[in-house]
Parts: C-alpha cells; sequence; structure tokens
C-alpha cells in the first residue's frame, strides 16, 4: 500500500563524536522498514560545524540538496553545492558532506539496501 | 569519479498527450548515463493543472516533495502532499501524481534501473 509521511515526523538517529562526524541528523524516510526492496531514501541535516565522515564504502549515494551551503570533499578536490545541486558518488570512491554555512546544511542521499544501517 | 550538477541544468524530457499525463517534465539526474548501478535519481516538475498517469508498474517509487501542492491518487483513497512529505509506492500499486495548486509541483522519484526509459 502507498505510504505518505512527513520528514520532520521520522525520527531521528544522531551521528556525532565530536570529530571525523559531528552534528549529523538520519531519517529514514523509506528503507528496510516500508519493505523497500532495492534502496533506501534518507534525509540527512548537518548542523553548523558539522559534517559527515571522510570515508569510502562498495555502495553508491545519489544526493540531492534540499537546504543550506555545503561542501563535497573528495579524492583529488571539493566542491561547493546548494539548493537544487545534486551529486552521484560511485562506489568506491572517497567522499565527505560539509556544512560551510551558518544554516543546517540538509540533502537526501539514496543508497542501495546494502548501504543501509538502519 | 564524483559528478556534481544543478537540476536545472539537466535537459528534461516533455510528457503531454493533453489526456491521461499533462505537463510533466522529467530530468534524469542521476541513472543510466552515470553509469548508475543499482537505480536512478529523476525530478519532475508538473505544471498548473498537469498530472502523470494514473498507471501501475512493477517496479516501486520513493518520492520527495520540494515544491508546490500535489495530491498523490492510489487504489481506494488520494493524500495531498507538500513541501518535505515523502511517498513510498510499492511495486505494483496503482498511483497518480497531480498538481492541484497553482505554481509548479515539484518532486523527486527514485526508481530502480528496471524503471528508467532513459
Amino acid at each position: 500500500m502507498v505510504h505518505i509521511g512527513h520528514s520532520s515526523d521520522v525520527e531521528p538517529r544522531v551521528y556525532h563524536d565530536g570529530e571525523v562526524v559531528r552534528n549529523v541528523e538520519k531519517r529514514v524516510l523509506v528503507g528496510p522498514g516500508n519493505a523497500a526492496p532495492t534502496f533506501s531514501m534518507r534525509k540527512f541535516t548537518v548542523g553548523a560545524d558539522g559534517c559527515s565522515p571522510y570515508h569510502t564504502h562498495p555502495w553508491e549515494h545519489e544526493v540531492y540538496v534540499l537546504a543550506g551551503r555545503g561542501e563535497v570533499r573528495f579524492a583529488g578536490g571539493s566542491r561547493p553545492v546548494a539548493p537544487g545541486d545534486f551529486a552521484f558518488v560511485p562506489p568506491n570512491d572517497e567522499h565527505q558532506f560539509v556544512n560551510v554555512g551558518d544554516e543546517p546544511f540538509e540533502f537526501l542521499c539514496m543508497v542501495p539496501l546494502d548501504g543501509e544501517d538502519g
């Protein structure tokens, strides 16, 4: 059955160790809990001075920026991103998402089910 | 390699027969053209009085509403949607996306590669 909800009604999981990952909230909007068969849709909110870890893994990301000012860092460079921008991170490419503004940096990040840790 | 772009720089494909599908633009932000291995990310813009077809297919949709006022119609009902809302349409469920406002109704719609017609 079709399931519809509002993203702010989904409880976030917080990621923060004060160093490699800071001020990150993840909301799994659609995923294993909905019996999604192929991939998950997650919404990330990265607070001021926040970032995801600089890391790599064997699955891809497909990202769409919703709000704020961010930077995508990757092997050999970085790029500023703003609402309406999108990013494709292929499997095994190093990457990091960093808030470089004063407001929350929000983006959707879709992954195949292999990349969803719940 | 990481690929970053702006959604408005992607050429749209237009769907409009004046009846079952009206005033729909689709932009494939990430898909087969990027060698995406699992699923595609598309941005749809449905103009005033526009709609996608009421139909079904054997793959799922994962949808996030970006702008405007829409309605999701499905077997047995319908629901209004607004920015920040998300929807999961399981495989084989009937569904339609309708613009019920005056402004463009914009949403992301992710599908497994099987559901991407290019």
